[in-house]
């Protein structure tokens, strides 16, 4: 099998040295550990097919892995077929940025460019490339597609599926499918695009991508609010709806205690506020047309919700500088709370116009189930997403008996409330080997019965990324 | 059967009538004639299920039908399965709006709803749903969902498919299919909805829908602008999606020859330019918010093009009467070709980037091949959407032998050129019964050989809408 992987991406393309392939093995928060024959580097979608179809005649597992920022271990290598570990595929040596067609608004990439470096690209060519989060420097376009990520900006430009104009795909027996022609009218039949799209590499090795680049919205405007209920966020959500719902590119909802713990670890943090608010809201409008008054639009809107009592306060940002500071205590939330405690966090979403009484029902819940606990919230309000965070003191987790179990059963818990409000226990981090039992517990029996089919249809042997999405009885 | 059938749907629910059936069986260009057993009109998705599973232990084909506004003959019942000839399913009676979800931006409907109620219900919200098509009276939510309807706003809103937030399908075997709960952000497995968008009815019956509404954008401009070839208003598309991207709600590239035919036929227009230029565009931004300069970003952008040489020369409306009159001439453009001619309209699609080289390669294969045809060009170019046109003199149609076999011969000739182009040869119309052939013949087999897996795994007995999309041999 070596031998013959060399044969396909050479030495360089092969990694089995134990030291080197080390990073590979652990997901990047170190918490779950696989094994693998090799991980192998090829350089073109060639290779990848060759790859795969050696694979397939072997019957070894394939493991794609992009940049290995992934929380729910979707690339943490695990075969559960005696005698075949199976192999870890990498495109990091696939990272060229093919073409950047600025009449059509289309960037043609490698999937193993890093998202950063395609922000890059894009701002050369005078555009953006409007998918952001934290792992950006890391992350990869073909992992970043896998997991169909979300981020802040979501509420305006959609997640990465909609940022998606075409693909090149291997399948499970080699073969190539492309579609990079990225057109944005073809009514020719069924969009197969989307079924590779958030699958985890479950179905196919995506090789390369058409992405959609969007004009750059320099004039920004930028405002925390205060509010005494998450209703009142979602009813301002609502009014600048209709003021100015296309500038919105961020409406980011915060809750006291997460507020505070920011405050009490965040290193230069300068706050809005003296006293912290029940709610508080980050909001950020953004226009490509720098005459557009944003800021005057702000006034307006948080004006009357001030005048009707519906906010406590508001404070728009004057400069730059502000709005930066304004970004920093939202980008604090993950190092404070990790300096706090033992938190377990949800990806939970509902529609915008339920958070207030999801949230209302959780702490409920929680308050009943897991007294130990407090609760924060960070919501990317404007597409409903929920990060509900149970706080627990590390010298509670530490005397537990069985921390995973217990995670589990929180977890669990907290899932159920989403899905009593018609949401989903995973809004934007993915299934991966995490949420697979969760999946096959919560997913509508028709849709789960549909995609094991779906998976068997396009991977007959079960080696693509096996384990992953569906529980491995499954796939 | 129809015993069975009467007791799901009740006799209302029930035509049998030759008379009553009639506007059912013919497109609405009278171009194309089917027959069947039955028009079944039930009322509720639980009668739909009960009638789709009736017909699946019946084998008896189900020929689904909207608006009957479709030009590819998608839904015309024609059976080719010996004494099963099927049913046709209306769900006109479904025609209620479920809800409206302001501050999630979702209107739920059911797929019997006609596109203009919804417009006027999201109005009412304060709203838009920005798909907007001649037909808009007649056609229907599901039958837009379907044929994944496109038209003049896809340049900012996308077709129905990015409109589309959440489906509820019948399946082939009669179970129910729901997914409206319409998140923003959901990764739990495979994207099934996109499968049925646009799949003209051959993998299930959508039976509702979640809709993705707009804010309101009442601040528009307008402008006409010459220019001497198609080139010049790509590169003028580039340069304001820069400037101004988002605000783009359409972008209209029209011959010269369209623009003279238009100007001898429409009554009541009136004209931005003393004499035809080669090409005209017109372009329309809008804004949500009435302080935004659109105006002036059409001056700037437009003089700056001007003053380079790159245009000819630009009417920006100065009232909103105007402005509807700039729309008038782009909306006579149909009626014109009507009473000039016999026209043969293609609906290719390539890259905007694409646009120019493709109408210049087309334009030296019509005149290679029919000399007897002139050509006008009515393209969406802000989506790469060409409706290319070749006129024929009503006389020289009268005297083919086989109109038919040459209309073909014509359309394949023209659908090559695209395809050499990296485009489609169905762009927003749909494959229909039209285009089966050429949908099979320009394909990649691969994508083609995976389309006919998918729907056999969705339709084991090939009864939905047999013989549309995939050629009959293999749906």
């Amino acid at each position: 099998m070596l031998n013959a992987l060399r044969a396909i991406v050479g030495d360089k393309g092969l990694v089995t040295d134990p030291a080197e392939m080390e990073p590979y093995l652990v997901d990047w928060r170190q918490r779950r550990r696989g094994s693998t024959l090799a991980v192998v580097q090829p350089t073109s979608t060639a290779e990848v097919s060759a790859v795969v179809a050696l694979c397939a005649a072997q019957e070894q597992p394939i493991f794609p892995v992009g940049g290995n920022t992934g929380l729910c271990f979707g690339a943490v290598p695990e075969s559960n077929r005696p005698g075949k570990p199976g192999i870890m595929l990498s495109l990091r040596r696939m990272n060229r940025i093919r073409g950047i067609d600025r009449a059509s608004g289309i960037a043609t990439v490698d999937a193993g460019v890093v998202l950063g470096d395609l922000h890059n690209a894009a701002a050369e060519a005078g555009r953006q490339f409007p998918l952001h989060l934290g792992s950006e420097g890391s992350a990869q376009i073909g992992g970043l597609i896998s997991t169909n990520a979300g981020g802040t900006g979501v509420v305006r430009y959609g997640p990465m599926r909609d940022l998606v104009a075409g693909l090149e795909v291997v399948l499970a027996d080699g073969r190539v499918l492309s579609d990079l022609t990225a057109l944005r009218k073809d009514n020719t039949g069924y969009m197969l695009r989307h079924l590779f799209i958030g699958a985890e590499g479950s179905l196919g090795v995506i090789t390369g991508a058409a992405l959609r680049l969007h004009p750059q919205t320099p004039n920004t405007a930028h405002a925390w609010v205060a509010a005494a209920d998450p209703a009142d966020a979602v009813a301002l959500l609502a009014a600048l709806q209709d003021r100015a719902g296309s500038y919105i590119q961020a409406f980011e909802l915060v809750s006291a205690s997460q507020f505070a713990l920011v405050r009490k670890h965040a290193e230069r943090a300068r706050f809005p506020f003296a006293e912290i608010p029940a709610w508080s809201v980050l909001i950020e409008l953004g226009s490509e047309d720098a005459t557009t008054g944003l800021r005057d639009i702000l006034e307006e809107v948080l004006g009357a919700a001030l005048e009707q009592g519906e906010l406590l306060d508001a404070v728009i940002a004057t400069s730059e500088q502000q709005a930066a500071e304004f970004w920093h205590i939202r980008h604090s939330v993950s190092e404070a709370n990790k300096k706090e405690g033992a938190s377990i966090t949800h990806d939970v979403a509902v529609r915008s116009s339920e958070v207030a009484p999801f949230i209302k029902a959780a702490d409920e819940v929680a308050a009943k189930l897991f007294p130990d606990a407090y609760s924060e919230v960070v919501c990317h309000l404007g597409d409903g997403n929920v990060h509900y965070i149970l706080m627990f003191t590390h010298a509670f987790w530490a005397a537990l008996p069985d921390p995973e179990g217990f995670a589990l059963e929180v977890e669990r818990a907290i899932h159920d409330v989403a899905a009593h409000f018609g949401g989903t226990f995973s809004a934007e981090h993915g299934v991966g080997r995490k949420l697979t039992e969760e999946l096959e517990r919560l997913a509508d029996p028709l849709r789960y019965e549909l995609m094991i089919k779906v998976k068997a249809l396009f991977d007959p042997q079960n080696l693509m990324n096996p384990g992953v999405l569906l529980a491995p009885e499954h796939s």
